[in-house]
C-alpha cells in the first residue's frame, strides 16, 4: 500500500501544484475552468431555439395554442407500420422470458442487423464489420468527431445541419466566431445556394482534414448528382481529406441515377464514412436507431485504420443501441417492411410537393422538396429568415425554420418540413397563400 | 455568391495552407493526422478483451463450449418481470396508432419520467430538471467528459470501471502510460485495496479537478460509508474539485445507514454530478436506460453552471433515449415496478453470498458480495490476475476478469460477477472449490 501510494505521487509529480488550486476565494464557485471551446458556442442548438420562440408566441397568444402548425424541426408523424412494428413489440416482448432475454449486446450491434443492412442497403459494396449501429447519426456525428479530435480542420455545406459546426466547436477544432461574418474561425464554409445550384464550388475553396456532406441536403433538400458526387470524391482524395457524408435523407431519392450511398461512387472506401438513421425510413425519431460506415480501406496518414479507432469509441463510450429497437431494425429490412418504409417516403415526399406548389403559387422560388423531405424557400431580395419566421408564425401560426438557423449561407431562405400529417400539412399551405401572397 | 465565397477566404486564411497538405506521398492513406490521443490508449477496451481470450480458449479447445460459465462482465441473466415488461411492451405497441405516436422528444428525456426519478429515487434532494435521462451511465460518463474538455485533470479510484480513464485518454487529459507502473501520467490514481478498506486516503492524495468515485464499488463490491462520503465531498469542495459519483450499484445497498446517492449528504449539490443506470436495477443492460443528475448550484470557477453545458452536450450530441425504452423506465419506478426490482436484487445478491462463500471455503480473502453484486478475490501472494485467470478458464472453464483489467491498483485481485442464471453460480462454485483447493 505505501509502495502504491508512492507510485502514485511520483507519477503525478509536476502535473499538480494543489497548493496553488482549491475553491476559488468566493467560495461560491468550484474552482474547475469551464472548456474555453463551450463558451465559443453561439446561443444555443437551433432546435430548441425554435420551440422556445413558439412557446414564447403562445404565452403572449394563448388562443391560438390549438390552432399552431409544425413545418419547423423534421421530426415524423405516421404510426410505425403493421410489420416494423412488429419486430419492435416482438423483441420488447421476448426480453420477459428465460430464452428471449438478451443482456449486453456487442457495442457494434447485432451481427445479424449489421449484415442486413450491408446487404439490402448497400448492395455488396459495405461489408459487414464495416457496419457500426447506434442511437442514431447526430450521436454518431458526435462519435466521429471524438475520433478525430481537436487537431483537424472542417469544411461544411453553408447552410447546413447545425451538429456539424456545434460539434466542432465542442471539440476545440475551431477559433472564436466572427460576428460580422457569423462564421467560425478553422472552418471551411462552403456556399451552397441558389447561386450555384446548392452545389459547393469545392476545387476553389481551402482544404479541410474533415469534409461533412449531407445529400439529400438539410435543409436545402438539394440531391448531388452521380457527377457532382464524384468530383467531391475525386477532391477529397486528391486532398487527403476524409469526407464524412449523412446519408440520412437517401430512401427520399426517387429520380433515376441520383446515388443514395456514397459508396455507389468509385474510390468512396478510401475516403469516406458514411452515417445514417432509421429515423426518417421508418419513423425511427424517437425509437431511435442509426448506422455508421467506415470501410476497411480508410486510413489516417500514419496508416492507422480510422475503423479501429472508430471501434475504440463504440466499444468504450457506447454500449449499443437498445436491443428492441435493434429488433425494430430488422423488421424495417424485410421485404414487408422495406414496402411499409416506401408507403411512408411517398406519404411525406407528396407533402413536400404540396408545400413546394404553395409556396410557388405565391411566387417564392422554391428548391428541394423532390428528392428529400425539405422545401428551401428563397425569400425576396433583403428579407431576413429570423423576419420571415416571426412573421409566419404571427400571420398564419404555421412554424417554420429560418434558413439562417443553418449558417450564414441560409439566410434569406425558410426551410419547410414535410413531416406532418395530410390534413395540416392541406391547412398551412391554405393559410400561407392567403397570408402571404 | 462571389461575396459569400470570398468571406470564407478570408475567414480561413492564414488557418490552411492548401499547398502543403494532400494525399500523403505513398497516396495509400489519407492526409488527416490520426488523433494521438488514441495513440496513448493501452490496449483495447477490457470487457472485449476478455471475450477474445474467451474465444481464443475455445478454438483451441472446441470441446468445452457447452462448459463454458461466464461470470465475467457484469450482465444481467434474468428476464425482464412482468410490469416492466408490459411498460416496455406498451409503449413499443402504442407507436402504430395515430394517437400514441411520438417522434423525437426532449433531448434530456420525457418530463414525467425525469420527475419520477426525482420524485422516487432522490426523495425530494433532486428537482426533476436536474435529472438528464439517457442511454446508459457508460455514455453519459463520455458526454460528462465532453463537458470538461482537454484542460482538466482527473482522479479515479484504483482499481475501477476502465471507461473513467480511458474516456480521459480520449480526451486529451493525460499524458502517456508509464510502462513501469501501467498509470498515465496526469492522472491521480487513488489506491483502494484491503490494506485501506478500499476507500482512498484522499486528504494526502494530489488535488485533480474532476474525481470520479463509484460507490457500490466496481470492481472491489465496496460500498462507501455515510461518513467516507462525507470526507470525499468535504475534501472535494475544500479543493474546488468536482465529483462524479457513479451510482449504477446502488440498489444493491442493503446495509442500514449506506447511503444510495452522493446526494443524501450534506454538501453534495454543490460539488457532485450523478451517474446511475436501470442497466442493473431492472435487467436493462441491452434494453439501455440511465440518468445523470446535475445540480444547480454546481458551477465551473467562472460561475457557469456545469447543468447548462451538460444541457448543451445532451442537446447537440445527443438525441434522447428511446421513447419504448423510456416507458419501461416509467414501469419500474411504479410500486410493483420497484417490488420486481427487489427482487431481482436479492436474486443477484443471494448468487453473490454464494460466491463469496465459496471462495471463502478454498482459503481466498473475499471482498464485497454484500451491498454490491461484485464479489473481489485477494489471490494468494505472488499471484497475478491475468495467470489467476487464463488458470480457472483452463481448470474450471468459468469466465472472471482480472483485477488488474481495472488499473494497476486491481493486480493480485479477481471480479467475480453475481449476474448469472442460479444453477451456473452453483456449479461454478462446485468446480472452483474442486479445481482451486
Amino acid at each position: 500500500m505505501k509502495l502504491s501510494l508512492a507510485f502514485s505521487m511520483i507519477a503525478v509529480a509536476g502535473a499538480f501544484a494543489p497548493a496553488q488550486n482549491g475553491r476559488s476565494s468566493t467560495e461560491l464557485h468550484s474552482g474547475v475552468t469551464r472548456n474555453p471551446n463551450f463558451a465559443k458556442l453561439a446561443g444555443g442548438y437551433l432546435f430548441p431555439e425554435i420551440g422556445r420562440r413558439r412557446t414564447a408566441y403562445l404565452a403572449e397568444n394563448p388562443d391560438m395554442a390549438d390552432r399552431i402548425i409544425s413545418l419547423g424541426i423534421g421530426d415524423t408523424t405516421q404510426p410505425i407500420p403493421e410489420h416494423i412494428l412488429s419486430g419492435l413489440v416482438g423483441s420488447a416482448s421476448k426480453l420477459g422470458t428465460k430464452e428471449g432475454y438478451s443482456g449486453y449486446g456487442a457495442e457494434q450491434g447485432m451481427g445479424d442487423l449489421r449484415a442486413k443492412i450491408a446487404e439490402k442497403l448497400y448492395d455488396g459494396n459495405i461489408k459487414a464489420d464495416e457496419v457500426f449501429v447506434s442511437d442514431g447519426a447526430k450521436c454518431d456525428i458526435m462519435r466521429v468527431q471524438q475520433v478525430f479530435g481537436p487537431g483537424v480542420t472542417t469544411a461544411v455545406q453553408d447552410p447546413s445541419y447545425p451538429v456539424y459546426v456545434d460539434t466542432s466547436v465542442m471539440m476545440g477544432q475551431t477559433g472564436d466566431i466572427n460576428s460580422e461574418t457569423s462564421q467560425y474561425d478553422n472552418i471551411v464554409y462552403m456556399p451552397c445556394t441558389a447561386e450555384n445550384n446548392f452545389f459547393p464550388d469545392i476545387e476553389n475553396l481551402p482544404r479541410a482534414d474533415i469534409v461533412y456532406f449531407c445529400s439529400p441536403n438539410n435543409p436545402t433538400g438539394a440531391a448531388a448528382t452521380r457527377e457532382q458526387l464524384e468530383m467531391l470524391v475525386k477532391v477529397c482524395k486528391e486532398r487527403g481529406s476524409i469526407l464524412v457524408f449523412d446519408a440520412a435523407y437517401a430512401p427520399f431519392i426517387r429520380s433515376e441515377g441520383v446515388p443514395k450511398s456514397i459508396f455507389e461512387i468509385d474510390g468512396a472506401r478510401e475516403v469516406a464514412i458514411e452515417c445514417n438513421s432509421f429515423s426518417k425510413y421508418a419513423g425511427f425519431t424517437g425509437v431511435r436507431l442509426g448506422w455508421t460506415v467506415v470501410p476497411d480501406e480508410l486510413t489516417f496518414s500514419d496508416g492507422t485504420k480510422v475503423r479501429d479507432d472508430f471501434n475504440r469509441v463504440m466499444t468504450t463510450a457506447f454500449n449499443g443501441a437498445s436491443n428492441i429497437v435493434q429488433g425494430g431494425g430488422l423488421a424495417c429490412l424485410d421485404d414487408e417492411g422495406l414496402t411499409e418504409i416506401n408507403t411512408l417516403i411517398d406519404y411525406y415526399l407528396e407533402n413536400a410537393k404540396l408545400l413546394k406548389e404553395a409556396m410557388e403559387s405565391i411566387g417564392y422560388d422554391v428548391f428541394g422538396g423532390a428528392d428529400a423531405p425539405y422545401v428551401f424557400v428563397k425569400l425576396p431580395d433583403g428579407k431576413k429568415s429570423w423576419d420571415t419566421f416571426s412573421e409566419i408564425l404571427e400571420k398564419t401560426q404555421v412554424v417554420t425554420i429560418p434558413g439562417a438557423g443553418f449558417g450564414p449561407g441560409g439566410e434569406g431562405y425558410l426551410r419547410l418540413s414535410a413531416f406532418a400529417p395530410r390534413d395540416t400539412v392541406i391547412e398551412a399551405c391554405e393559410r400561407l397563400k392567403k397570408a402571404m401572397a
